[in-house]
């Protein structure tokens, strides 16, 4: 039997390189290990990228969108449309990762995986639609093994495409009226946690609306929290989106690809990968923690540490954009400081 | 009696300039507040700057370099010369500073306002030198009343400059081996708090330095510690680049400019200028929240938050200057970002 693309193992990154990077950071004029955070990240960058001085030239984002049936039990403060309104509004530049792909000159590819309202053709969006949107998950499996998988495909394949361009950093977003609720469900079942654990007030619910998504979790974990695997699980309670990310998280590390992971809901999407391959681990960066009050409880299940913590809940990987200026930043101070060699300065007594 | 200039109150910023931000920032194709913390930073700038959509493409970055006499008893992990060798590496491009002005396209200037070593003239640094380092503040005040007036006007000539070329942001720098104690002594005597609250490791202190350190903190405010205003403060327990950078801060205010507070030696500056002037405050940013252990309590002290909290603790302006990309980015979102109604969006139902 032939295994399923999405687990076959990644390489693991350049140890030779990352030791080199440290090494390199302990020349340079400053006290050793004043950069903090930083240093970590770039020594982790030079690893994966296989060079002593990483760059990051070279981002692409990916923002995939798609629709849930969950919406229907009103679990968003947005009413549906809203997906594919945005579809128009981030090919058109007006949208927040439209503009910081801009200001950071970064390739942007819009993806459509599965809105229920947008009328293609969409100039500047890719019709890849696997279904118009998923069936609600307190009744049913929110996907079909067949749709998962071509979903998990159209993140690979946007990927393969990044990775052709030579990309140095993969960013994906996602858009998606009601995927926070389908994120806190994914994290719910695969950390086996209450829906409390998870459970926030996504764009803005009041507290009806958030009674509703607590009673949505609870009525879905209830149907589907027994799903023995991760594939099941992302089958029952992900998203189209969400696959296509959690598709993209893997091909990136196969393709030793770097990849930025964004909030909430990009951050339950890394969790499915890992879940599926664990090697995806050593490929991800977390950018930021965001005001979504499950997002520090999924971080803390992956051992990671987000870079920026600034009440951020926009999603569409605008707080993984926001994070590239300090990574880019920090490998110029890795690639440009002078020694203490070569400066003539004096080392610690 | 004339008061002297560092006590004149600057104008508050504009409220009808940050209340205009504000509703643009309610117009955009966004939920409300996901933004985060970036919101309100621009929303700040705006009224600082006086206009509805700030703008930070002239920064302005100014390292004031003095050395400390306090050192003589090995508060430091590195050696005093380092201070007059650094003055040559941010003039030569080679110091984290400087690779970050390079990256941010920002103005850079070194000034000398007291180190005990450097050979004048060097090319790319002012010698505005007014004393050659401070005396030992555990024997006496580490600078006298002229010193210390003359240590201040030097920061606001700088900011003078910095303000005739238009700059939109300023951000002081520093450099001083020893000062960190100096700034943990001023923040002790400010906040009547003892030495364990803001002693720490500075740049890389063992345990035994980090002793004589605490010691050295203990002297310093058992003879200085009774003193009555903050200028007094000052003198004592200071340091001639901390003065300068005072003045700055306070002399941006006066001017209108709003400025990016770096670390914890830069905190404990910007606290003695907003005790010598408490409308100082308004004009303030806190771009990070450092490794050394005190920062947190001076940036709690003054009802501050800071946006990035890496673990630096670098100093010369540069974790300063890692904020800047974050906040360009939220000018260009906040600036550029279409609104629900000219996209077409729906807004929350």
């Amino acid at each position: 039997m032939k295994l399923p693309w999405w687990t076959l193992a990644p390489l693991p990154p350049d140890a030779a390189a990352g030791e080199a990077a440290t090494a390199r950071w302990n020349s340079l004029t400053k006290p050793p290990g004043s950069l903090g955070r930083l240093e970590r990240a770039v020594t982790r960058l030079a690893a994966q990228q296989g060079r002593i001085t990483p760059t990051l030239a070279r981002v692409h984002i990916v923002v995939f969108a798609g629709d849930h049936g969950v919406v229907q039990r009103g679990v968003s403060a947005y009413p549906q449309v809203v997906t594919s309104q945005m579809l128009a509004n981030f090919a058109g530049g007006g949208a927040a990762i439209a503009v910081l792909a801009r200001q950071l000159g970064a390739e942007l590819t819009i993806v459509d995986v599965g809105s229920v309202h947008a009328a293609h053709p969409l100039p500047g969006v890719l019709d890849r639609r696997v279904a118009h949107g998923t069936a609600d998950f307190t009744q049913a499996p929110a996907m079909t093994a067949a749709q998962t998988e071509a979903a998990l495909a159209v993140g690979a394949a946007c990927v393969a495409a990044v990775r052709a361009a030579e990309a140095e950093l993969f960013i994906g977003g996602e858009m998606g009226i009601g995927n926070t609720t389908a994120a806190a469900a994914l994290g719910c079942a695969l950390l086996a946690a209450p829906p409390e654990a998870l459970l926030g007030p996504g764009t803005g619910l009041d507290a009806a609306g958030l009674a509703r998504k607590r009673e949505a979790l609870a009525l879905a974990l209830a149907r589907h929290g027994a799903a023995g695997n991760p594939f099941d699980v992302l089958c029952r309670l992900g998203g189209l989106e969400l696959a296509a990310l959690a598709g993209a998280y893997i091909a990136a590390a196969q393709a030793r690809l770097p990849a930025l992971v964004d909030g909430f809901i990009a951050t339950a999407a890394a969790l499915v990968a890992m879940r599926l391959n664990p090697g995806v681990a050593e490929w991800l960066h977390f950018a930021h923690r965001s005001a979504e009050p499950g997002h520090a409880r999924l971080l803390d299940a992956m051992s990671s540490c987000a870079l920026l913590d600034l009440d951020l809940r926009l999603g569409e990987g605008s707080g993984a954009a926001l994070a590239v200026p300090l990574l880019r930043a920090a490998c110029a101070l890795h690639g440009e400081m002078a020694t203490f060699d070569g400066a003539g300065v004096s080392t610690a007594d």
